[in-house]
């Protein structure tokens, strides 16, 4: 786990009886690292976002929306906003939702799969990205796997700015008394923010909330 | 509304279009206040706990319970625990679920209900209750209607102190992902600190989230 991970996701990790690695985000490769575990044990390694069972496995998340909204709404989601690090998540929601349209939103300067959109093949974030507070959605560059979806299925994407994201943070906070990290907030702040529009059966994905107490008190202090 | 409500709750009343008018909660009867003004305008006085139709309305939160743990655990709740200020929520679980134990819980200090029942005739807090941050739950003494329904119903109680309730909202923050106002974090404070038993058909109501993100912000950092 990178070494800057919030102290909650370590914790609750090493709950769950896990020996913890961790690692350097900007210096050092975690796939490297993993897979040298892996060869080292008789592990098997799991990409965290380019394996075709982990984006199987987050495409449930669409079937359930799809069967929740056709219950309550009488029809299945038009639109899928959802925040986006590797791609793993909209990938899956785009192969579990065919007809609906699927908006990835990245934090700004970590958006390296709204680069590859608009130019068509993969890209990278570069050298330099800035810091954010979104640790979930920290990619370098999406996977082959997954851009072959997205690819073929986004035609829209956004960029959320940090400040965008804190306000996402307190709006949930303060209109659906839910706790969201920063992350899990991101497709919330693109629609809030009017960069991505909604329409009346528009799915919004908050995805998250592992996010320390006092990180969290510290955004609602900025509101 | 009492001059020392939330801020958040003041403004939201006012977002609805309603005109308020604020009192001292220690040195104003506010039934008397809203008497006057209905009166005057010739309006519906509603009484907050003490209306049949209110304790059958705030009773439709044990109808939709026992339906979802029906459909979901295969059973409806044995145990229901929920705060209690002035007993219509209380009173309205005990009669939507009949089969249920009903354990009402109120604030240290505030605590009419849990003395009506020790004394089996209806208590009023005194005239020094200590100061608690569980504003929705400071009622000083509750209502015939109520008391006849707890009184038959209610065999177990508690009291729940104000260090438990920031535990328990802390708790509801990093578990539950669950912004919880102090009133409606009593009932799980009475869980969690074991006053009261949970059993596999237990259910526990968090019945609010209307809180000061300042206020918030303070209780996640007494952790």
């Amino acid at each position: 786990m990178p070494a800057n991970a919030p102290r909650v996701k370590l914790e609750r990790t090493a709950e769950f009886g896990a020996t913890i690695i961790t690692y350097d985000r900007l210096t050092e490769n975690r796939e490297e690292i993993a897979l040298g575990i892996a060869e080292q044990k008789g592990a098997t390694y799991v990409h965290a976002f380019g394996d075709p069972w982990v984006i199987e496995g987050q495409g449930s998340a669409g079937i359930e929306i799809a069967a929740q909204m056709q219950s309550q709404a009488g029809r299945p989601p038009s639109r899928i906003i959802a925040c986006c690090g590797g791609g793993g998540l909209t990938a899956g929601l785009a192969l579990a939702c065919p007809e609906a349209a699927v908006v990835p939103v990245e934090p700004e300067g970590w958006d390296d799969i709204c680069r590859s959109l608009e130019s068509g093949e993969i890209q990278d974030v570069g050298t330099s990205p800035p810091t954010t507070a979104c640790d979930a959605l920290q990619t370098f560059a999406t996977y082959p796997i997954n851009f072959a979806v997205l690819k073929a299925r986004c035609h829209e994407w956004a960029r959320a700015s940090e400040e965008e994201i804190r306000a996402a943070q307190r709006f949930a906070f303060a209109n659906l008394r839910l706790v969201l990290e920063p992350g899990g907030a991101a497709a919330l702040a693109a629609v809030l923010s009017g960069k991505v529009e909604v329409d009346d059966s528009t799915a919004v994905l908050l995805t998250g909330g592992n996010t320390d107490a006092a990180s969290f008190a510290k955004v609602l202090g900025d509101g």
